[in-house]
C-alpha cells in the first residue's frame, strides 16, 4: 500500500495567500455592492510596457512560422537573455557574473521552493522572522524543520532571527549556527533593506561557519539608497557562499507572464562537489525551459526603451509606496519600508493582533491587507501594504484608513 | 556546514538527452558541412498552428492594457482552461473527471519529475524497462531508488518491469509488489499501446494491491486503434488508484511553448487523506501557475479551428511515422510502435548495442536517433526513432538508413 509524504501533513493551515483569498471572497460574496481596494497580495497592476508587449507579438510571430519555430529551449535559458541578465544585472554593477551560472526559470517562487532539494535533509535552515512563507513551507515538506509547535507558530528546528523595529528589520547574526541562511533584500514583508555594510557582515559570517546564504533579491529594482546593494555578489566572497534569485514580476510586471531566475557561482562548492552542477541537474530532469516566447520578453527588459519604461513603471509603484508611508505616518501610524521596497510595513494600532485588524480594515473601510503574524511570530501586530494598486486606489485606501484613527 | 543532498550524487552521468546532444554538437563541429537530421529528441517541428497564433496574440494584447492585464494565475489555472479540458478530454470521452481535479501546470516533465514528492520516500516504485528517465532520476533524487548496480545498470529498490518483443511492450504485471507504479501509454519510448483490456487488468491489480498509477497519456493524440484508451479514467475503478499526466507537447507542438495538466480525483485516498490536497498544496507553495497567455493558448487547442488544425498536424506526424515503419521494415529491419504514436522501436542491425548504432547511423549516414539502453536495460539493442521531423527529412534519412542493410 502506498504511504504518502507526511511532512506535508504537519503543515498547519493553507498558503496564507489562500486563506486571504478565501476570507475577501467570503466577504465579496456577502457585500456585493462594496468596493475593496486590495492591497494585500503582492500582484501588480499596471500593463506591460510597450518594449514588451512588442517582443511578445514577435516571438508569437516566429513561432508560428517553420523557418522560425522553436521546441524545447536550452535547459538553462536562452543565451540571449543569460547574456542580457549578465551584463545587465551583474557586470553593470561590477559583480563577476557569467552567463553560465544564470538558470532561467518560471520565477522566484517556484526557484525558492526548489533550491532547498539539493541540499542534504539534515541540514539546519535560518530565517527572518517574519519571512515569506514559501522558504519555511517547503522545507516542511522536505522534512527540515522538526515538529511544529501551534502555540507559538514555529518550527522546532529552524533558527527563526527576529526582524524588529529594535534592529530596523534587519536581523543580527544568530546564536546558533545555521547551515542555510535565507535572507530577503529589499525585505518582504517588512520592506526593509540592507546596506553594503550589513549585507557584508553576513557573507563574512557564511564563510566563516561554511553555511550558504540564499539571497532572494526579487524587489532589487526598488532600491533608491545609493548604499543598498542590488545584488548580494557586491560583497566580497559572496561566490564562495551565495545563490542569488531574481525575479521579473516586480520590476517588468511578470507576475502573469512567468519568469525569475537563479544565479549558482561556480565557486560554491560543498567539499570538491559544485552547487551549479547539482542545480544544473535538477534542472535538466525536473525542468523543461522557460517558454520561447516568455525568455523574448525577458530580453526585451533590457532594451533601451525597456529599461526606460520599466523605470517608469517602478517610480509609479514607489510614488504609491510614498503616498502610503506618507499619509499613515501623518495620520498618526507607525510605519516603516517604502524607501527602498514596494511594501509599507504598519504597526497594528490599538494592540490589535494582525488578524483583527486584517478583519477591521476588511469591514470598516474594505481595504484588504496582509496580515504580519502570516509571516512569522515576530510579524504579529504588525500589517503589509503594498504599493502595487494604482495611484487612484492607493490614494482612496489610504483616505479610508486615515478615517480609522 | 551546509552538506548536499548526496541521492544526487548517485546519479550515473547526465541526463539523456544531454549527452545525446554534445555528442551530436561534438561530430557536427567536426564536420560542419555534413546535413544531421535529427530523430532523436522527441521534439517537434511543425509550427504552432494558426488558432493557436491568433489566441497568443489576442492574449498579449490584453496583457498590454490596464483593463485587461491579468496577475498572478490561479494556482491551479483558469477556469477557462480546466473548463475546456474536462468537457473535451474527458466528459466527451465518457470520463468522470472535474475542473476541480485538473491541475494546470508548465508541463509534463514538471510534473512526473514533481509528483513523486508528495509519497512516502520509502515507497517503492516500479516502471517500465525500457522508461522516459525522469521517473527513475527523480526517484533517485529523492533517495527513494536504493544503490545502484553499475553493471547491470539498475537500482536495487526500483521493480523493473520488461517491455519486450515477447510481452508486445507491455508489461506483465510485476512479482514483487510495488506502491507507485508509472505506466506510460501510448510509450515512449517503445511507441507501444496497451488496450483498454490490458490497462483495466492494471487498474484492477492496482486497486487489488493498493498501489497508485501515475499514468502519462502525453502521446494520447496519436491513438488511432479504436481499442486502445486515450485516458486511463476509460478503465473502472482508475479514480481510486490512478494519476494522469497530459501534455500540449505533443497533441499541439507546445515543447517551447510548456503547458501541461496532472488530473488527480477527488476519491484516490491514503486512509483519509486525499492526494488531491497534498497536490494542491505542493502546487500553491512551489508553482505559481501558467503563464496566462500560454493558457489562452491552450484553450485555442479546444476551439473548433484549433481542433482542426491539429487534427492535421498529428496526421502529418503520423505519415512520418508510417513512412519510417514502412520504408525500414521493407528494408530488413525488425521494427515496431508507429500506429498508435509518434515513435518507431527499431531493433538494431548486427547485434550491435544502442550507443553503437548511435554512433554508426550518426557517422555513416549522419541521422541522430536515440539509444535504447539509455531508457534501460532492456532497451538495449534497441534504438528510437522519432516521428516529429519535416516529411522531407523523414523521407531522406530513412532513405539514408536503408542503404545500410
Amino acid at each position: 500500500m502506498f504511504r504518502l509524504n507526511e511532512n506535508y501533513l504537519k503543515l498547519p493551515g493553507s498558503y496564507l495567500f489562500s486563506t486571504i483569498g478565501k476570507k475577501v471572497g467570503a466577504y465579496s460574496a456577502a457585500h456585493p455592492d462594496k468596493k475593496i481596494i486590495r492591497l494585500g497580495i503582492g500582484d501588480v497592476t499596471q500593463p506591460l510596457a510597450p518594449a514588451i508587449i512588442s517582443a511578445l507579438h514577435k516571438a508569437v510571430e516566429e513561432m508560428g512560422h517553420g523557418e522560425t519555430f522553436r521546441g524545447y529551449a536550452p535547459d538553462q535559458g536562452y543565451d540571449f537573455l543569460r547574456n542580457a541578465i549578465a551584463d545587465n544585472d551583474y557586470k553593470a554593477r561590477g559583480c563577476d557574473i557569467s552567463a553560465d551560472e544564470i538558470f532561467v526559470s518560471d520565477g522566484a517562487k517556484c526557484d525558492s521552493g526548489n533550491i532547498q532539494e539539493i541540499f542534504s535533509v539534515d541540514n539546519r535552515i535560518a530565517v527572518c522572522d517574519p519571512v515569506y512563507p514559501v522558504y519555511v513551507d517547503s522545507n516542511v515538506m522536505a522534512g527540515r524543520t522538526g515538529s511544529y509547535d501551534r502555540a507559538r507558530e514555529t518550527w522546532s528546528n529552524v533558527i527563526y532571527m527576529p526582524c524588529v523595529a529594535g534592529n530596523g528589520f534587519v536581523p543580527e547574526l544568530p546564536k546558533e549556527t545555521p547551515d542555510i541562511i535565507y535572507l530577503c533584500f529589499p525585505n518582504n514583508p517588512t520592506g526593509a533593506a540592507a546596506t553594503r555594510e550589513q549585507l557584508q557582515e553576513w557573507v563574512d559570517y557564511a564563510c566563516k561557519v561554511g553555511a550558504v546564504i540564499i539571497y532572494d533579491a526579487a524587489y532589487e529594482a526598488y532600491i533608491s539608497d545609493e548604499n543598498v546593494p542590488h545584488s548580494i555578489y557586491e560583497c566580497e566572497g559572496a561566490r564562495t557562499c551565495a545563490i542569488e534569485l531574481r525575479s521579473f514580476s516586480k520590476n517588468a510586471g511578470f507576475t502573469g507572464v512567468r519568469l525569475g531566475f537563479t544565479v549558482v557561482p561556480e565557486e560554491l562548492k560543498c567539499g570538491d562537489v559544485q552547487l551549479h552542477s547539482l542545480w544544473a541537474r535538477r534542472h535538466g530532469t525536473k525542468y523543461n525551459g522557460a517558454p520561447y516566447i516568455v525568455q523574448r520578453a525577458g530580453e526585451a527588459v533590457y532594451s533601451p526603451e525597456g529599461k526606460e519604461q520599466l523605470k517608469a513603471q517602478v517610480a509609479y509603484y514607489m510614488k504609491n509606496a510614498h503616498y502610503i508611508y506618507n499619509g499613515l505616518k501623518a495620520a498618526g501610524f507607525t510605519v516603516s519600508g517604502g524607501v527602498n521596497a514596494p511594501y509599507i510595513w504598519l504597526k497594528t494600532p490599538g494592540n490589535m493582533t494582525s488578524w483583527e485588524f486584517f478583519d477591521y480594515l476588511l469591514e470598516k473601510v474594505n481595504v484588504v491587507g496582509t496580515p504580519g503574524s502570516g509571516f512569522g511570530p515576530s510579524g504579529e501586530g504588525y500589517f503589509r501594504l503594498t504599493a502595487f494598486g494604482s495611484y487612484e486606489n492607493t490614494v482612496e485606501a489610504v483616505d479610508r484608513i486615515r478615517t480609522l484613527l
